[in-house]
């Protein structure tokens, strides 16, 4: 029996007292956005450290202006301290988060949302709870296949770092910083983040591709007053009819965005990824009636994942202008504004995309106004190499739980951690997820289902035994980037 | 010495009484916007009505849902009392109205705006004060005439009517109502409104055309919630991008409105009309450069006063959907809305305006979406003949004060009150004002020249002299169009 099997076997039968942990962690209300539960969110950190430190690690609560990280180091199978020395194997660093969103409306769920309650439904047995799969329920998958490890073996097999914020659900805001600040102790050669969804509940998956973001907010001023439209209606200018004319051109009819050089650095997916995303079955009929729609929008001529994880869009997310009270006033406007937001893929560049996005304004500079622009954020688009000795060991121990190859799939949005650990840190992730898209996180039921709890704690504990066989230097980047 | 003579003798030499009773007027905070001044407006009405029972009117306040409405009749210089039988000259009904803007904000105004003040400046004294011209001031041009006739001969001229309304400034919600219901009481051959501009100090004027008004409210409601652009972008229709798509499309480059039928109906004023407008000298440039502009927009090819007051258009008056809070939120929402009117001329119709907007919308409805459209109020484009005999007095009396004809002008808003009496009362008004561009009327320091005021009355007492000599059946419409 090998060194895995033992601990998959262990595993199994410790599963009851697995949950009873977890219904723990999900009793404590860390909701980080309400300052009233402060002293929760750091119990719920708390909980965390005394864990990982009864299986050998040194936690560290570090302050942020925010809620504190978590960093826990493990020494490594041969005893080495954290950053002392290199071991044999590869040292990875584990991301998840502690703290949870807000429960309210608290009149919508069917059982109070930090009693986590055990409700019997298609897929088995569920737990319904705030942070049943976000990200508390995740946290747990490699918890407890830590505690597998140690429990049989009395150590891990690699050295590991475990870093769990609690500001995700707030946006992190204190993680930059904290990243650039303590490089020397989030050294690793691998992140795994698990904050993201299995493909169905049988088949596992592995995200690669995220998309993006580049947001703008930007206002026309024209006439130095709001004017009567009855008086200067029809020989001044107005500035909400000028933003919506230059508003309506960012996309042509056939849903091509019409910014300059928008797509000049996209990169077309290979036959094969296009192949693969083709035999995934997805529904779009399903996917768009659920919100209302029959027809696809965007793009013409490609597959709906295609347009969802690897096209850039352009969007417009608000605008406002004149009068929007109850009605009629025969205003024009002195200004108008609209805020808009580009998806974008890799290798798009977001400071060449952000530049487009001034040229195509100023490029439509009706006369005697000007632009206001400003840009709030930008990350670049993601697509995480499949071909690295990490990913190999990631799809083999997900292929031992499920029986299946993992999808290797993509997610239209960004996770920010993703490209800040790659920025300032230089380490690639593996994003391997347990959740399913119905786990209806961030609204009233948020439920996990325990076969998916399972298969995530069996899955990191077999990718654990396939990550301590590679060498402590195995590359993280694409092999064929490289060449 | 002609009757006229000798009252505008007496005018002039009474000016300073005149002024003395105005300003006992604007110390009456008749803000009928307040309920706290309702009193105030009360008292405002039973100070005109005693004016005018002191002048052989019978005056009425009539209750209103809001503020009364004084209604007072002279019976004619025969004696016969108003309504009972025809007098030989017409029958003139005399508009303005006794209610005045709220005063805020009290700290830039020089001088109280209750206590009118008599200053210095470049056209001689003006009184500052809330009310001094809109319209308290232009109200007292044509009751001073009316003194000035019973003072002299004992008797006013002609048969009058006069109604004067306290809720003008809060859009005169009780006004249509009250006019269809007392049309006995207000049976009339024409009616003076007197609550519009002079072209200049020196220069009288009679407005001629109003545009008129159709108001929309629009939204395009596309997918059945708000959804997350990072999960649904590239796939789902974005109602705002529709939106500002289609909005964007209302006037095309040139500035010709895109709604189906828009300039069908629309008359092209006469070569005179245009040739009389541009011999006004109009100062394009410093009309635009108070507002911050250099360019006019709009229509190209045609004249800005022609633009202004006998061309149609199409503005948007307001816009708002999605995130409109500070920062970012990558939101594609379920729905977004405008608002938008259409200035309108004679002789189009305000239905096929509503038609062809509705139309516009219907023909670029996006996939998946429907349009949600509402109307607030309509009001059709008035063009006053020009020819009638009523109209010829009314010339030959300002001719007789100002030594100069009259401008007949336009203005590119509505007067409700012109189109309501057309409608439910049959009556074609004239428009006969005094005030000034420059008289500040709904802001602080809101003033009338002593100039204008006083060649206001003294017009309204020629003017009424040359009424005198029509016939009682004189026609208010044109002579052209009859043929």
């Amino acid at each position: 029996m090998s060194e895995a099997t033992s601990v998959l076997r262990h595993l199994e039968q410790d599963f009851d007292q697995a949950v009873a942990r977890y219904l723990e962690f999900l009793r404590i209300p860390s909701i980080s956005t309400d300052p009233a539960y402060a002293g929760e969110v750091r119990r719920a950190a708390e909980w965390l450290a005394s864990q990982l430190t009864g299986l050998g690690f040194t936690a560290t609560l570090h302050a942020t202006p925010g809620h504190p990280v978590l960093v826990a180091h493990y020494p490594g199978p041969d005893g080495t301290p954290g950053g002392a020395r290199e071991s044999e194997g590869p040292h990875l660093l584990y991301y998840g988060h502690y703290d949870v969103q807000p429960a309210d409306p608290l009149e919508l769920w069917d059982h109070p949302p930090f009693e986590p309650t055990i409700v019997e439904a298609e897929h088995g047995p569920r737990v319904v709870a705030r942070g049943a799969v976000d990200d508390k329920g995740q946290v747990m998958t490699f918890l407890e296949a830590f505690r597998g490890w140690h429990k049989i073996h009395g150590k891990l097999p690699v050295k590991i770092t475990v870093m769990i914020e609690g500001e995700e659900e707030t946006g992190s805001p204190s993680l930059p910083d904290f990243l650039k600040t303590h490089r020397d102790l989030l050294k690793a050669d691998v992140a795994v983040v698990t904050d993201t969804n299995s493909w169905n509940i049988d088949t596992p998956a592995i995200t690669t591709k995220l998309r993006g973001l580049v947001y703008a907010e930007v206002t026309l001023k024209g006439p130095s007053r709001d004017l009567h439209s009855g008086l200067y209606g029809g020989l001044a200018i107005n500035p909400l009819n000028a933003l919506t004319h230059v508003l309506g051109q960012l996309r042509d009819d056939r849903g091509q965005v019409q910014i300059p050089g928008f797509y000049d650095d996209v990169v077309e997916i290979s036959k094969d990824e296009l192949a693969a995303w083709k035999s995934l079955g997805f529904d779009e009929r399903r996917f768009l009636s659920e919100i209302g729609l029959k027809t696809a929008s965007g793009e013409g001529g490609r597959h709906a994942l295609e347009r969802l994880w690897s096209r850039p869009t352009c969007d417009i997310n608000g605008i406002w202008g004149g009068y929007t009270g109850a009605g009629a006033k025969t205003v024009i406007p002195a200004e108008a504004s609209a805020k808009l937001s580009c998806r974008l893929v890799a290798a798009q560049d977001p400071e060449r995309i952000v530049a487009g996005i001034k040229s195509f304004f100023e490029a439509r500079t009706p006369p005697d106004c000007r632009w206001d622009i400003k840009f709030f954020g930008q990350s670049p688009g993601i697509s995480v190499a499949t071909d690295t000795p990490y990913m190999s060991a990631a799809k083999a121990g997900l292929k031992e739980i499920y029986g299946r190859d993992a999808v290797l799939m993509g997610i239209g949005s960004s996770i920010p951690v993703v490209g800040w650990m790659q920025e300032h840190l230089g380490l690639e992730s593996i994003l391997l997820g347990f959740g399913l898209e119905d786990d209806r996180i961030h609204s009233p039921n948020e439920k996990f289902e325990l076969r998916c709890l399972k298969n995530g704690i069996l899955s990191h504990a077999a990718i654990l035994a396939r990550m301590a066989k590679l060498k402590a230097d195995a590359p993280a980047r694409s092999g064929r980037a490289a060449t």
